[in-house]
């Protein structure tokens, strides 16, 4: 908040748009955010970094950028809605094919079931770096080597783990990495990135036409990057804050919030499986910040309630957004109720949800 | 920068994406600020305004979102690039056809240019309010009555306007009306609106597809707006800064604020005419808030440069992402220097801008 407050008061001007020192001090702070996200996602150049105003363009830009007429694709059976809404209408619009890959949840890193779903015409392995239901985070590397050896494009979710996870989006082979700024990477929401491969940021079609400030003489959209996909005035303050919270995670080092969010994760998990009748979905697997549980008299949008209502515990219930994971985990159509951890939670705050939770399970109508 | 600020501190949830108050008090704030525009843009419906990241995204969508296969649509020769970029785009994919109707800058409003360039395919009448190079504002109604005679939809560029004209989109019979937040209407850079008809609203394929905290047990896209068409995590820093830019605007009034512009580049543009060795291109014209200027001597990248090095006066050189409205114009490839006045310029501003201009002039080699 500080470094976008900053930025707005003391310059606002856009970078590209004039050479008065002012638009250039704005375009050295973006190009500063460049370079932040080209070394926390290991990206080959500034250039490949691309802001977006989030993961879900990121994933549509990289979808509807790369899939052709007749083109196959892969993902997982865990994916949200920003992976799997864009897939259905290229189904219909350009008669794509997607396969789900039936995964089963303890072994989200078996690569034979992905190579059994490839077919002649595939072209795109896409999946979250971890569920945004119930974090359960794969092993990239898996991927990316199966990308390499078939030829594919890969394509990442990685809204639920940029900040907690070290991804280097070229040494796992990622073509297109897609974050949002206002998860663990601690920035304002609005704004997010798209980490592409050289290969792929040049290869994809731009989901925005426009003014890049580069290239004025054309009606063509500039060939080079990031301008190709970057066009219209850019939302400085969003990439000030976002370079600001990267820069704050990075001090700090995603292992070290990565461990500290696994413990209140485990401390919860721990805490929820001796509480009679709420149910936790994931209890021998690693999560990430998000943890679902199923309550077994109430409604999961009843606990969510009373949880706020008479605690001020703020968690999200139903579907997330991701009806296809919730489906493959048996948990659809009512959903679960959602707990996510961060770096500002502490051991107390898990005690006091948990202590929540058990009076609320003991206080349900026949208990 | 205040409401922004307010509200990532004391709330910075994410609205429908959670029942807790603190969400339903971001889905309250994003509500008032679609009202919000519903009100300054005469809109159907609050539902009919449609939060994007700018106004070239917003044209992206309505040009993208509505254009089919064969289709013809008239642009005027003053457009931007967000409107000609997209256009050159959908050429090569869709095979649609465009015309460039060649208005007189001075008579932006003659109907029979745009009737004599329809054709039996014709769908679409796509122009600026304003043109963001010479500032010259047309009479929209005369191009949506021509629409809604002919059956067209009617898609606005208002990205120099929105702010300082009246523009009521429901009399004026536009389909879709783009506008940045950070112009005229006094926000933040990174977001703007798209305001639809709710006819063009729900004929529009959307541009992004995702996770919209709506149907969330469908990846099919909800139909129904805005969400059609606002998929991901929403800007909602901007949007509360962009609704009290637009509370802050409206309190002025926009008539105020353009008559005060007006005041400002009437009194640029006659000082220009004294001075020798730069040539307004407008003389005659009703400005916005744009003027564009040629100097004689030096390039206008040089004068720019000297502007502002010597003093402290920020001004645009070039193309201004506009090429064929600089062809048109007579202007291309040199381009111009755009002066653009607000609000809290004054009449010691243009005339000190005057008093650097004649001493840049007068310095130039060979005077």
């Amino acid at each position: 908040m500080q470094a976008m407050f900053e930025f707005m008061a003391n310059c606002g001007c856009s970078p590209g748009r004039g050479a008065y020192d002012c638009a250039l001090h704005a375009a050295r702070q973006v190009y500063a955010a460049r370079c932040t996200c080209r070394d926390f996602f290991g990206a080959a150049d500034p250039a490949c970094a691309v802001f977006v105003p989030g993961a879900t363009f990121g994933l549509n830009a990289a979808l509807q950028g790369l899939l052709l007429p007749g083109d196959h694709v892969l993902v997982s059976s865990l994916e949200h809605n920003a992976v799997m809404r864009p897939l259905q209408a290229l189904e219909k619009q350009r008669g794509i094919e997607v396969s789900v890959v039936e995964e089963s949840p303890v072994d989200a890193v078996g690569v034979r079931s992905w190579e059994e779903a490839m077919r002649p015409n595939t072209r795109m392995i896409a999946a979250s770096h971890a569920s945004n239901v119930i974090g359960i985070c794969r092993d990239l590397s898996v991927l990316g080597d199966l990308a390499v050896e078939h030829g594919l494009w890969f394509v990442v979710d990685a809204a639920q783990t940029a900040g907690l996870y070290d991804i280097n989006v070229s040494t796992v082979h990622i073509d297109a990495l897609a974050f949002s700024g206002h998860k663990a990477l601690m920035g304002p929401p609005g704004i997010g990135g798209l980490i592409v491969s050289p290969r792929a940021g040049t290869a994809m079609a731009p989901l925005v036409y426009g003014g890049t400030g580069s290239q004025s003489e054309t009606e063509s959209q500039p060939e080079f990057l990031p301008d190709r996909l970057e066009s219209g005035t850019m939302n400085t303050p969003g990439i000030v804050g976002l370079a600001a919270g990267i820069d704050y995670v990075s001090a700090i080092s995603p292992t070290r919030i990565r461990q500290h969010i696994h413990s209140l994760s485990h401390r919860f998990i721990a805490g929820v499986e001796q509480i009679p009748g709420i149910v936790s979905i994931q209890s021998c697997l690693t999560p990430t910040a998000v943890v679902s549980v199923v309550p077994q008299v109430l409604g999961p949008s009843e606990l969510a309630y009373e949880l706020d209502a008479q605690y001020g515990v703020m968690v999200r219930s139903g579907l997330h957004c991701a009806p296809a994971a919730h489906r493959f985990l048996g948990t659809f159509p009512a959903g679960t109720v959602r707990f996510s951890f961060g770096w500002f939670n502490t051991d107390s705050d898990v005690d006091y949800t948990l202590e929540a939770l058990a009076a609320l399970a003991s206080s349900l109508p026949g208990e």
